[in-house]
């Protein structure tokens, strides 16, 4: 199989997983329960539960893809991370927020069922992730697995809060209200509101599955740099499919104004910086005992993409 | 010692648990940290953590009162059950919510920080919670100790989450919208929005203390009895503590044309059932091998308070 088709597969089988955990629609709650589900199946490439389930299997978690007996652990996780990962969007949408009123093509939770309703879901949604990651408690066969669930529900909360992802949206917030922002900002913006998550999910993926401390610790630097590096290929991406798109180089970043890794340090050394980066964090993956060979594809594709 | 002193030697035990675990103020996430330590210090009866405390003192968990070492296991959940309550207060205040611009005489936190900043504050309050419990994990001493903790943090996020808190908020923002509300919605409301938490501190009190699920199941009910009972009785005293500051029995709730439990079912027979589920609960809580006086105490002047 091709990297292509072996992504396919696993998106199928992630989609699987968060179907399993979903709250069902029904009660006096429905409707936000609706609500809910409706952001949480609105698609989505996925990659944060497929980099959490790579790095369980690197790490001896799974040795068959799909096996639902030893995938037991990590499923829940898997789950938790999506909700998290669309409570932040649904969040990030808001009218005091970015207000964007589509994503992914679809009207987002607010302009669907209204302000309240999409603050209250993202709040389930952020909520639902941990009673989701307890049930991992409950397929724990031994004081020692129990420790590992214990382990990965502290990365997971450390992960998306004031220390982790919500402080880098919060550092963002306020960096657009501001003319200017400074590189240390950007920086401290990246790494937070993008790479802790990836840094989380490989992390969580390795405790689970028995890794050693400094083995997590490893993969924690080798998230922050895929992390980092997927943003600002993000950034230039943003100057360089406009320029092929509208053969002018204006991206929408530098149309709103928005100071960007490519507008503070040049395009020739932000090349170069996602290159450092990310033969960074393939060294660190390749220096495991075990390789996990989809995962290095996966994360150079990733942060080498085109679009 | 009366118990309003007991309860004010207590609410000072439960500020300092709170301060111990409050985030620092520093670093580019310190405008959230502010707002969401403004909210969390805003006062308040800290009736949550105190409940929880005093089941976990009941089961034997803590022998001698603000004793450090064995109240560790119980500490980080006491703060993280005021970080929720908090959360559920910021948000439900936000101008799409209830737009309430004072709450305990102080301005609410959009209303200081501004609305994009008070969603993540009570965005990082709740997922906070959860950081904060986690720190209980360090503190367990053996897999048996740990295997509560993780049962605790199950009911922690079951109770505040679409299932419990949550779900009774969604029920009552669209209670509001109606003109209407049936004796069942309004029940939901009150065993899910006000009630599930109050479930949640007795239960993971007497988990952590080592209780038998038999044990937390009763307890269990006591709280569902002692929340609905206390909403009743907020109901009752909207009407009655009017009537005595203005000279006439029109309460805010009738002015706002919100629909009551006395409204739905009489003053009589609320009375009676304020009766009948508080002493229920005190049954069920002398009905245990150990007794915990000022429980009882508590719950029976929470219930049959005049204001």
């Amino acid at each position: 199989m091709n990297l292509q088709n072996e992504m396919t597969d696993r998106v199928t089988y992630i989609e699987e997983v968060i179907k399993k955990y979903l709250p069902a629609e029904e009660g006096l709650q429905k409707s936000v329960i609706q609500a809910m589900n409706y952001s949480l199946l609105a698609g989505g490439k996925r990659l944060r539960p497929m980099l959490m389930q790579e790095s369980y299997r690197m790490f001896g978690g799974e040795n068959i893809y799909r096996d639902s007996e030893r995938g037991k652990l990590v499923e829940p996780f898997m789950a938790a991370m999506e909700m998290i990962h669309t409570y932040s969007l649904v969040h990030d949408d808001l009218p005091a927020m970015d207000n964007d009123e589509y994503r992914r093509g679809r009207k987002t939770t607010h302009v669907v069922y209204g302000e309240a309703m999409a603050i209250l879901a993202g709040d389930g949604l952020l909520n639902f992730a941990f009673e989701t990651a307890c049930k991992a408690f409950r397929e724990a066969k031994n004081p020692e697995e129990y420790a590992r669930v214990g382990r990965a529900m502290e990365i997971l909360a450390g992960k998306a809060g004031v220390y982790g992802m919500l402080g880098g949206q919060v550092a963002d917030v306020e960096a657009e209200e501001k003319d200017t922002v400074s590189s240390d900002t950007l920086l401290f913006i990246h790494e937070n509101k993008t790479a802790a998550m990836i840094e989380s999910c490989l992390m969580i993926g390795a405790v689970l599955a028995g890794a050693e401390e400094d083995e997590v610790r490893l993969l924690e630097k080798a998230g922050s740099n895929i992390g980092v590096a997927f943003q600002i290929q993000d950034d230039i991406l943003d100057i360089t499919s406009t320029l092929e798109v509208l053969g002018k180089p204006i991206g929408s970043d530098e149309k709103n104004h928005k100071q960007t890794y490519v507008s503070i340090h040049g395009m020739e050394q932000s090349k170069a910086d996602v290159k450092r980066l990310s033969e960074e964090a393939i060294t660190i993956l390749a220096s495991f005992q075990r390789r996990n060979e989809y995962l290095e594809q996966l994360v150079e594709q990733l942060i080498s993409r085109k679009k």
